[in-house]
């Protein structure tokens, strides 16, 4: 019996996660010493759960022939995500020394970009031709190679060209007269993924339909492959960590173990923009360096405002980006999002400035502080919301990725508009009433 | 052919999934009238396709025996979800308009909390005895009633008490030798999900084992219902989306198209929670109010420092909580973590801080301003990273969910403390130089 549960068993019981787990503590050489031990399979099977800036590491310290060898014990899909990750000239190494389908299996998967369905999908499938009889389909269902036994859940169904043409359940194939034809019992409908396909409409699609799996067919409509509802549950995950990563200036890679000088490459650069935009802001405050020298009770309200109100705005980008990613916001909703999200400015702004305006006035004995502080946070809860909504629609207007660092835009400009306003009331207020 | 496809193509070609969406775009009312224009299974369909707040309303305006009949329509752990959103009165009148057996299959879901594997399972699914034939498997396949065929890759086997013993393929059950035992030919090592497990530990589990279903046993080890990948998938999303909206202090429910209304009753409390905390940090700038008043050009880099050293904080509390959340951090990774994110936090501080210095002495003209704000604009980076590091740590020790408001914790911390650096440098600079 040669499916899945059996072979995640090897190597002394442990499962290929757990082993990866452990290595990702070990110091590379170690880890290296280790998978030489294990059979190519185990291996090979441990690599693809590693992180990939640590399976890269690996990879480098091995010769093309050890590689050849894990590459060849995976399914091709897996196989093409850890070749990706040689060098060039590596790579061409390693697939010269593969079987020649292997090579050409990996080759054309390497030809998709590893986020699109061409990337992520399994080329080994059942499909049946539409006019075979119900008994030739289940003899190729008898005579596949063994897998997991949740790959034959369904069979798809090509015509002469090997386009798809339709779909048919195990149970179905089973259980109806073994001399009708394919296409007498198939399904004609079958959701389908298109190679091209990215990430977010392939979670999209198997969310959406609950499919365990969906065929691929490419730009002629020929199946070439299947995207697994596992893989799409990865892809899933590592959206989620991307756009949570993108949000506040990260690489959407970087995991917890991932090396510290690995991790200053991609978050230095970001927190080197945040300065540059927190530098705009402080130039807004630099005008008004004479109002602050003449009320220094100001220079109190100052990071409070900004801290409130750019929390507001991270909050509305925050249901924005998610709703953006599981495909709840769709062109057209811009103007109904932003008034959903100016009635929430309006009214906490309302509830927050009332709040601050009456401590303001407890704290520092001043009615035209507690004002001026009040109106500015009120105010500030709305440009905050408007920038949550305006930033990541204006990135995704631009075709930037609307999580890409939206929350330092979004804080930035709070920051802004809000010193502006803030410090602007407070410089009219001096001038009116003489202060 | 009653499988999931023809089903899915009932009302004029629509998927529930898109009507869904259609009536989240209307008023409660119309929407109310659409659904009940629709048979019982489309609407029961597109109900538990719904927003969680929205279909709740819509429930509210249907009788007893409307709901009744739509609960009934659905698999019993999609209708449990439905009737969990009925007031307790309206609850019972629904399940006693019901068929016994769905009653009870119902009330029996309904008894785990609705995150818990007992609350996300299926409770419809096959199993064999482990003493009988192979030949006695197949019939109980072929006579079950017709579902998903994707439901019928595993069939789980247990003893004469109803104990899990072990698991079967489909194809291994379909051909081997009809007069063997299952107990033969089955898996006895099968991965399972405890009734009350929770929603992390599910996807762990199902993302690690790549398994497309795991069966769930109750305390007695008794087989009661199997969790499928496609739950699964919905769980790992609504709890990327709940950490992101903790972080920032929202529900973690709050969806694009939830009512205004609604979501401030969310977001508010949270907001008050930050004018609270930002209060604390401002205390510590009225603490420096001479200090200020003496030095004006200060002022200008307080909201600065504030800012990029909150978003570092930020970046490594990200990085935590999702690690976290996929089990990449287990216990007694803590002061790992700690070191690597130190190591962070000294290099950005270096770097931003001999940036922040070096625009300080240029723009302001002053050297001692220059290595005031550098030098707390360095510190604050180290601060930064701690407070990312230690907030989440910290809420988990207390067994408050990591992510919970933590982003305000974390910025909280970096404003005080950064405030403290900043200004306590300055006026010690002010003294030492005479300024």
């Amino acid at each position: 019996m040669a499916n899945d549960f059996t072979r995640q068993r090897s190597a002394a019981e442990a499962l290929p996660a757990d082993l990866a787990d452990g290595l990702e503590r070990l110091r590379p050489e170690a880890a290296h010493a280790v998978l030489s031990q294990m059979t190519a399979a185990e291996a090979a099977q441990v690599l693809i759960e590693l992180e990939v800036e640590r399976a890269t590491r690996l990879l480098e310290r091995s010769s093309p022939d050890q590689i050849a060898a894990w590459v060849e014990a995976l399914a091709p899909n897996a196989a093409a995500d850890l070749v990706a990750r040689l060098a060039p000239e590596r790579r061409r190494e390693v697939l010269a020394g593969l079987p020649l389908a292997v090579a050409s299996a990996v080759s054309a998967l390497l030809r998709h970009p590893p986020d699109s369905a061409g990337g992520i999908m399994d080329d080994r499938f059942l499909s049946v031709r539409a006019e075979q009889t119900l008994a030739e389909g289940l003899d190729r269902l008898r005579t596949s190679p063994p897998r997991k036994s949740a790959d034959v859940a369904y069979i798809y169904v090509t015509d002469e060209a090997g386009r798809l043409v339709g779909v048919v359940g195990v149970r179905d194939l089973l259980f109806a007269a073994p001399d009708r034809r394919v296409h007498e019992i198939m399904d004609p409908q079958v959701h389908h993924l298109r190679v091209t396909d990215d990430q977010e409409a392939i979670t999209r699609q198997i969310e959406r339909y609950r499919y365990s799996a969906l065929p691929v067919v490419d730009a002629r409509q020929r199946l070439v492959g299947v995207v697994r509802i596992t893989d799409a549950l990865r892809v899933a995950e590592a959206e989620a960590t991307e756009d949570m990563q993108l949000m506040v200036g990260m690489s959407g890679e970087e995991q917890v173990h991932t090396r510290w000088s690995a991790a200053i490459g991609k978050r230095l650069p970001w927190l080197g923009v945040n300065l540059g935009a927190a530098l705009l802001a402080a130039t807004v405050v630099s005008r008004f360096e004479d109002t602050i020298g003449r009320w220094t009770a100001l220079v109190v309200f100052l990071p409070l405002i900004s801290a409130v109100a750019g929390n507001a705005g991270v909050q509305a980008l925050t249901v924005i980006i998610r709703g953006l990613a599981l495909g709840d916001v769709v062109r057209g909703d811009a103007a109904r999002v932003l008034r959903k999200e100016l009635a929430i400015g309006l009214v906490n702004g309302v509830g927050l400035g009332l709040a601050l305006g009456l401590i303001g006035y407890l704290w520092k004995g001043s009615l035209v502080l507690g004002i001026v502080a009040g109106a500015a946070m009120g105010l500030n809860q709305v440009v905050g919301v408007l920038s949550g909504v305006l930033v990541p629609f204006g990135l995704r207007y631009c075709k930037i990725d609307p999580a890409m660092a939206s929350s330092i835009f979004v804080t930035t400009l709070t920051d802004i508009l809000g010193f502006l306003v803030f410090l602007g009331l407070a410089a009219f207020a001096l001038r009116a009433f003489g202060l």
